[in-house]
């Protein structure tokens, strides 16, 4: 009676298995993709943020991954400035409302005098840069993949491992990164200010898609979401932390590329353009393996995350 | 420099006002929403789930609104039945997996002979209930409303204030009811099994949209569920905890009806068939209030959260 929510990789040898091949679920397919179906994440787009340990005194470690360019390249630029400076060591984790964000640094930012001084370099950002012009070069486009919009000129998929939607028509297209669960984005005051890439968020709930072209998205955690996930919500407005104390001290935020090689973390994505991920999206979108009885006949892109996995450290 | 994600409801004045009335929040629409757009919710359709206290002593509670017949009614029946009894008192949350579900029930359910016996007249229940034939009486249709699937036939809305999913025609139509965040559902074994109501789950992640039709959803968290989603993450398969140490004890599982009048919550819902509901919807598929610049024109049926408040307990 410990029912469960899917436990068909428990059962090996389902009822039907002398009519026809058993229907491998989602993560059974990525388990099979062939190697030239990953690509490795560079260590130059791999942010490693250091919290403080938990209660119990276990470390906390979030690894991002930032977008590939030409995606919020002005934000992942200074992002990547702003940990060579070791900007955020020392910051907090200032906000965390459920079923929307947690977000993080610096906590006397809007008090004059005691916000901590910018590093210098910093590019110059604009709403204008939510959006790419043209068609997407990488991307993938899948039949059962989409999010909901009446316009139909708007179509959502993958380019090189990233969710994307787009718009318009071939002679006058854009498109743009959306927020899924874990993706990573940019704070920001009212428009036209469009942040620096300093204050960061991380999505721990469903999709805000009201956010995509209104903030830069700039990566997504793909370990340790756990870590900010389960953070205590704050009773402030917009989930804001009302006292210091409730906040999370941020060790460190570095590129891996700037670790040793001992403590750099290295991950693979599947590649969207690839058969391996093909069959992945169409078991997201229509799920035979064994528990399931009714297939859904599509899926949200945000529930066809990219499969990231980890790979052993350089001896 | 502390940005704000969503900071319009700080501003009272944009710099439009003078030209045209200024867009309101969908929290400023429900809020200005008039008395009979709501509806209490029966003291006999919410469950009070009583938590062990956190490290800290805070009192835990999660309030759950039973959803409305026709729909998983066998297994509302049940969990009415299995309240009555006492039947989850001393058992304990036993999973947590991230960006998908917190579950609980009997933690030796599988385990002959110190599994805990179940109450005498729970319902039969069965995989054909999880939908219901013919169209949903009670439904108000959205254009900016769906969710993603290829087959147009199939429609999402809402049927008084709870989200549905439709598909058919009209002489031969079935709807049922969508996972959203919060969305409680029946755990269940492999197919035909259809579970009881004993073991149950909260969604604290993306809509896991495959899991429609496939499991019975019977309610919604309407308060508290912050105390579900920050639980640690099971480290077992599954999410399951690997030790009895890390579960979540449940105190209590009640009826607000078999509670005195002083320890009832109570709360009421915004009926989706109403000019503010219809307003809400707009609003949330087209956030014009003043952080944003570019209106996303659509929403996900489960990003458009049917707003539920608190009223006073009876003195």
């Amino acid at each position: 009676m410990k029912s469960l929510l899917a436990c068909a990789a428990l059962f090996a040898v389902p009822a039907y298995a002398a009519e026809e091949t058993r229907s491998l679920s989602p993560a059974e397919i990525v388990a099979a993709a062939p190697q030239e179906a990953w690509s490795e994440i560079a260590a130059d787009d791999l942010l490693v943020m250091t919290l403080a340990p938990d209660r119990n005194g276990t470390p906390r470690r979030v690894v991002i991954q930032l977008i590939a360019e030409p995606y919020s390249e002005a934000w992942t630029a200074n992002i990547r400035t702003l940990a060579k400076a070791h900007w955020w060591d020392g910051l907090a984790i200032v906000r965390a409302q459920d079923n929307y964000v947690v977000q993080w640094g610096d906590p006397d930012g809007e008090e004059a005098g005691k916000a901590r001084p910018l590093p210098q370099g910093l590019r110059t950002t604009s709403e204008s840069q939510y959006t790419v012009s043209g068609d997407a070069p990488g991307w993938t486009r899948f039949k059962d993949v989409t999010w909901p919009r009446g316009d139909v000129s708007h179509y959502v998929s993958f380019d090189r491992g990233w969710p994307i939607e787009g718009a318009g028509t071939p002679d006058s297209a854009s498109h743009w990164p959306v927020h899924c669960y874990g993706s990573v984005g940019v704070g920001r005051n009212l428009s036209p200010d469009a942040g620096t890439g300093a204050e960061l968020y991380a999505v721990i709930g469903h999709a805000p898609r009201q956010l995509d072209r209104n903030i830069a998205v700039v990566g997504r955690v793909v370990e340790g979401i756990e870590h900010l996930s389960v953070l205590p919500r704050g009773t402030g407005p917009l989930g804001f932390y009302a006292t210091p104390g409730e906040r999370t001290g941020i060790v460190s935020i570095r590129l891996a590329s700037d670790l040793s090689e001992a403590e750099r973390p290295r991950f693979e994505y599947l590649i969207s353009d690839t058969p391996a991920f093909a069959r992945y999206v169409d078991a997201r979108a229509n799920r035979r393996d064994e528990f399931f009885i009714a297939p859904a006949g599509g899926v949200d892109v945000c529930n066809a995350p990219v499969p990231v996995r980890k790979l052993p450290t350089h001896p």
